[in-house]
């Protein structure tokens, strides 16, 4: 077997135009020898651009998440008691969804295993949330992330290296080579490492707009279907949500800040969009884990997790037994905040007619929210608290945004783009919805 | 300016699904960096697989040309008078045309600077049969290049290292990474080499059939119309000629017995599709050099070249000043044999129905004619004589190859892969036309 025969066979010729289906060994061959170091990164880099040109069927994606999943270790959850349901999303502005979610879906008796990354570029990072939380540990062994999911029904960890190495190595390459914006490329890495982690079924998030990676509904339309798609034939139950991420979800752009929202959303008391989002992805991992026979069902089990208390009671478990301060967390909460503090006012009487999520997550990384590079860190009280959403009413002199540096010199250029992102109308907008489409592989 | 920017800028997006013509900083950017070690190899193949698919214009493919030629340094042929034209072909098999076709251009009138190759494959090389006549060096120093130039109107050598250095490290990578059948790729490698050596007017060979590159006419008329495109937006003039491969040309595939038949073509009794193709194009270079109105005039010049003796006269010449020993070359004319050699007959009376250059060029790599390698060597001597040709009368019993190998054992695989390539047929075959069309751009 020759790696430019296979680049040859995906790229192809007058008789396959667009073309041929690689085989298991192939993309063995080529992955396995790529993550060995015997075949270079010159022959990877111009199949995954092939791929991009070309796609691949969800049989053959399938293979190759399966192929990447074994390039490392996975995690053994045997002799734990299931259904592992988990959750992710693409990523947007203000998502905390994970964060009541897991606890959540724990109280309705499922087990989530989940495995998160941190914020990058204008999106935010569950993991830089969660450390936001004084002493909470992110780096969990095999055994802890075992021990605490039995404890507790969920645990929530960054990925260790041993998880497949092959999506860090295609990652990177694909970072540098132009071939990130694939459909299969994606679906491949994102069902790679949640596969790897233990999960049986998976709920996704697909996220479209000005905050999402994704910038239409189509695109994000194509990745759920081929995040449906290739988890069916790898014999997983798949449900994607696609959602609108052209505005900010929430109150709040933050780390800190949002895990005060995240407590909000346990207490019963979240802000009704990420409330919605929460119960929806609780009710579908009900029904895939097969707790309940319907999304209603399964929705109002959340509820009931909620109201009784029980899913804020793990949650507050969970963060003890990651080695977060429970007492200190109940004291900052609503009272710990930077004392770089900037206040956006209306200058006029009118509607909200939109607040930009992509500006406003720029806005972020200017604030110390997130991050350009990998190697740069996040200020865990940094954010921005937003008081008015599309379609709200407003009067001139209204406090439209609370924003909170990590230093004097942050604030203004994140004001800048913070009023770039807001629009306003003397007529009331529309309201859009939130979930556009459910895309269901069980 | 950043390689992975440009690339994505190739490859396309939403907006520009086909990608975008790049400019001529963004691709001196990349090639410039490339030859200099700063843009690693794993950036410039996806690039080159981006090419693949969304092409580049005649203009951007001439821009790349360009970049290429001046990546290294051009023979500079001041001094000397033209007009200089040059022949190029994309290979074949029993493709000598070159070797009497420089002679008799230059006899002519025209200044020929030719740089060649070698064998690869089933294709011969202009430089291994010149290697055949003993003493022949085809390594000249530029000085040496432009002094026979001036003796005797044309040279033929190799390409030396400081010529297009861009193309070699490109053709490299390019062979093992699946981006060898580009036509824009293909024309900067061709055109950056002959533009290099101080051509100012080209004509092209564009060979197609089993014994070719281009399998089919539509992909040879594609890289002759962005041969003649390209060529044109860099001030040159270009003449393309299709013509069918799917025969060997002539009588003769070998090295040294190619030589023989080019002397033939020299003294005027060559096979006529040999004398027909080298007329015409002697006939296109006198017209694109402003020697002669048409190409008929161009032609009657050339079989006057040949009739005067002055043709042969200056190869002799040529092969004088290169080293080349002309008294051991007129003993050696058709008495040097390999002493490895075997027969074929006709197995029944009939007609050649064709005779297939492919199969016929891998058994020319077994005898030792050709190579797979670029380091393997080549055996003088080795080689096919073609008896009959598509449409002749055969009887039982006829010798139809003489075959002579490198070694005894060669020569029982080539006679299978000869055996395989000859079909016969009871009814005569229609004569198919050599040349098949012609491409100008003046």
């Amino acid at each position: 077997m020759r790696a430019v025969d296979i680049i040859v066979k995906k790229r192809g010729n007058p008789l396959f135009p667009h073309g041929e289906e690689l085989t298991r060994s192939e993309i063995e061959f080529l992955i396995n020898g790529y993550v060995k170091g015997e075949i270079p990164d010159y022959q990877i880099s111009p199949l995954l651009m092939a791929i991009y040109f070309n796609g691949m069927s969800f049989s053959e994606t399938g293979v190759l998440t399966d192929v990447m999943l074994n390039s490392g270790s996975t995690i053994d959850l045997s002799g734990l008691y299931g259904p592992f349901v988990d959750k992710h999303s693409t990523g947007g502005v203000g998502d905390k969804i994970s964060i009541p979610l897991a606890p959540i879906a724990a109280a309705c008796g499922l087990k989530v295993p989940m495995m998160s990354g941190r914020a990058l570029g204008h999106t935010g990072g569950t993991l830089d949330k969660l450390e936001s939380i004084t002493g909470y540990r992110t780096d969990l062994s095999v055994s802890d992330f075992r021990r605490i999911i039995e404890k507790t029904g969920f645990a929530m960890t960054g990925q260790t290296k041993e998880i497949v190495p092959a999506d860090r190595l295609l990652y990177a390459l694909r970072d540098v080579t132009g071939t990130v914006e694939s459909i299969p490329l994606i679906t491949a890495s994102i069902l790679s490492k949640k596969v790897a982690e233990g999960a049986e079924a998976l709920v996704f998030d697909v996220k479209y707009g000005s905050g999402a990676f994704m910038k239409s509904q189509e695109d994000a339309e194509r990745l759920a279907q081929s995040l449906a798609g290739t988890g069916h034939a790898m014999g997983k139950k798949i449900v994607a949500l696609i959602t609108d991420m052209n505005e900010p979800l929430g109150n709040t752009v933050g780390n800190f800040l949002e895990i005060e929202e995240s407590m909000d959303v346990l207490a019963g008391k979240g802000p009704s969009d990420v409330t919605e989002l929460t119960y929806t992805f609780a009710g579908w991992m009900a029904v895939l884990g097969g707790i309940t026979e319907t999304v209603d069902e399964g929705k109002i089990l959340a509820e009931k997790a909620v109201a009784s208390g029980r899913a804020m009671e793990l949650f507050m478990e969970n963060v003890q037994l990651q080695g977060g301060d429970t007492e200190k967390l109940l004291a900052d909460k609503n009272t710990r905040r930077s004392s770089y503090h900037h206040v956006l006012t209306s200058s006029q009487d009118g509607f909200i007619a939109g607040i930009d999520a992509y500006k406003l997550g720029l806005a972020g990384v200017h604030l110390g929210v997130g991050r350009n590079r990998t190697d740069e860190s996040v200020d865990p009280d940094a954010g921005i608290i937003i008081h008015f959403h599309k379609g709200d009413s407003i009067k001139k002199g209204d406090i439209i945004f609370d924003i909170f540096g990590k230093n004097e010199e942050s604030l203004e250029p994140a004001a800048v783009l913070i009023e770039q992102a807001l629009t306003c109308s003397d007529r009331q907008p529309e309201k859009t919805p939130l979930i556009i489409k459910e895309i269901t592989a069980l």
